[in-house]
């Protein structure tokens, strides 16, 4: 078993079990433990509709600390009023009885159908066997147990030197429909043996979720149980960040790395995907073009399908930049399909069908947009549209 | 042949012919004459793109007059420099020669690939042969031959008494793909004998507009080819409309009934579709509300699959509604499958799913959430999302 995820730093321990949420009996309940308090931040889907066991985890984590988490897979714990929250609060509990720690300490997370309740009886056994088998080697069944149409576990670590110590950053998510920015079917843990206050882990997190977690978008759809957490427990032994500088700047970029490494992987994972595709937009007049450019070419049906088909529509990308509601002058827009430009100042090339299919037909693909018209750059990670998209999601909850 | 399209009304001749433009040889070029100049008035694109012959129909139909229209499908005339604004007047001047009338008074639309210019011999050879068998009977074959993925031609008419007089509209339009509130991928004609003025029918089309074409979503994409455009020749000989009141409310009614009617065959017809689902909303505290609400559930790819799989998902409704941008208590929400409730009160219902496969497997579903929150209602037309939609859209240039 590798140790390339959540158990990578020191003192974490977790573990993946199968307790029957999942009717083809795969791994649904996963439990990650730090030995030691740890200072703990989270960002949280912005759906009005929001999963009972996020809200617990969003409540208890304005307290700053957690000493674990609890996430389920094959039900979302969602839109089941009192009896949720109930339920919620109830697998707080039992795990923290188990651990010997405040229920406070405890964070959830639940993903899969919207609209039946937790099985509870099947719930405790799952926390009681994930808790007898938590291990400092159990990343990669966490990483399993959290997965719902994902295709491969999504899991990654670095190490950096701070201060002359070791510090490691392990990551873990699952997506893989329902991705878009602002989160979206997504959740991902992240943890870590810097020593850092919790003013700057949240303020790392913001910052960098910007620039990964939320340049994702797989189908456009966001969710009620989106949520991205971090937990910090100090035992990498680096005096502790407390403020902006060198050691907060290294941190920031490692757990920039962790967080693009595990966006590109929900991208490429995103349900019934075949490639990864990159939008890049350059001379973006101001950040909001570009958001709405980028955001509104990934959600496009009909540019993700005409990947899908390897066709270079190009004409597709350049409707959805035109309808996003940026504004911009279609006539200085240069479009290229990896290297090769097939639209200039608005006029389509007669460019070689051919090399266009050789690009097309790779597993990355990247899409470059340039408005020649101001200093703004930015990218999104998006997915192809294939019929598999459509065979999943047409039978999910059966 | 049926004269039940843009025929029907006194005074219009059409036809519809094949040039060549299409691989499959089906026609593709649509011409509609008006006996003496009619009175005009347009909705087009709101696409930062738009594409030559749009541009020329949008500039030239300011002048508050039209006495024909150009429909080519097959090649969008878009994205193209000079060489496309020069094509589009080249289409209007040589139909102006045959026809005996200002150019200017010549409307075009073109439908299809963007980026490869058009064939002008084939246009031109198109053009004649349209002219030369130009009929008061021709509608259907003018409906015939704008049609691009659409798998039927869609047209309609109604009559209606005014000022005792019999006055007849006619419309036709094609989808089916990029079809989104705001127009999109939609090229749509209307014709009536009505005499009104051309204040009055502006005002009854963007009237009308709003509560039709725009609540139609297939895909979320919009084009740059898209407009709606009509044509009044006061051949009907009622007291020309020329202010407010019974006989503008009459023409705005039946041009509402001409326009619904259209519009759910553009949802029914949408790329890949197996049913018409229409989406409403009651009890909404304001107007924006209910759009933004309408707009994300009728494009979500996984409302949208779910459909197609006959998949009671009602949890993906109420996702979609949540991060729709508006803001509702969703605590109140009641969510119905044609008249099975499936939520109450924001709590999913232990519902009869014998029922709701029932319900799931007819041709048109209604989908309705009440919010109890406000006295507005609203409503919008879209599709599901099969394979085929996939299939068609990954291989459309080919």
């Amino acid at each position: 078993m590798n140790n390339n995820g959540i158990t990578a730093p020191r003192g974490f321990l977790a573990s993946g079990v199968a307790c029957g949420l999942k009717n083809n009996k795969g791994k649904d309940l996963a439990m990650v433990v730090s030995e030691n308090l740890a200072v703990a931040a989270g960002i949280f889907t912005t759906n009005v509709v929001k999963g009972h066991s996020l809200l617990w985890t969003k409540n208890k984590i304005k307290n700053g600390h957690a000493r674990a988490i609890v996430i389920n897979s094959g039900c979302a714990n969602a839109c089941l009023g009192a009896r949720g929250d109930k339920d919620a609060q109830d697998m707080a509990l039992y795990a923290s009885s188990l651990i010997g720690c405040e229920p406070d300490n405890v964070m959830l997370g639940s993903t899969g159908v919207i609209g039946f309740p937790l099985d509870m009886d099947k719930i405790k056994k799952g926390i009681k066997s994930a808790f007898d088998s938590l291990s400092s080697q159990g990343g990669a069944r966490a990483a399993e147990a959290i997965m719902t149409t994902d295709t491969f576990p999504k899991e990654t670590s670095k190490t950096i030197e701070i201060d002359d110590k070791t510090i490691t950053l392990g990551g873990m998510c699952k997506g893989s429909g329902m991705i878009h920015p602002n989160m979206a079917t997504m959740i991902c843990l992240i943890t870590t043996d810097a020593a850092i206050s919790q003013e700057m882990l949240d303020k790392a997190l913001r910052s960098v979720a910007e620039k990964s977690f939320n340049r994702v978008s797989v189908d456009g759809d966001t969710s009620v149980c989106d949520q991205l957490v971090i937990m910090a427990n100090g035992q990498g032994g680096n005096t502790p960040i407390i403020s902006e500088g060198s050691d907060y700047e290294a941190f920031v970029s490692a757990l920039l790395d962790v967080s693009v490494s595990l966006s590109k992987m929900l991208a490429k994972d995103g349900e019934g995907a075949t490639k990864l595709i990159e939008i890049q937009v350059k001379g973006c007049k101001d950040i909001e073009s570009a958001h709405l450019i980028l955001n509104a070419i990934a959600k496009s049906p009909l540019v993700k399908t005409a990947f899908f088909g390897q066709d270079a529509n190009w004409g597709r990308i350049f409707t959805a930049a035109g309808y996003s509601g940026a504004d911009f002058d279609p006539d200085s827009v240069d479009i290229y399909l990896g290297d090769l430009m097939v639209c200039n100042n608005g006029i389509g090339l007669n460019f070689d069908e051919e090399k266009a299919l050789e690009i097309l037909k790779k597993d990355e693909i990247i899409v470059t947009l340039d408005f020649k018209s101001g200093q703004v750059n930015d990218r999104i990670w998006t997915c192809d549209l294939s019929y598999d998209y459509v065979k999943i999601n047409g039978s999910y909850r059966s």
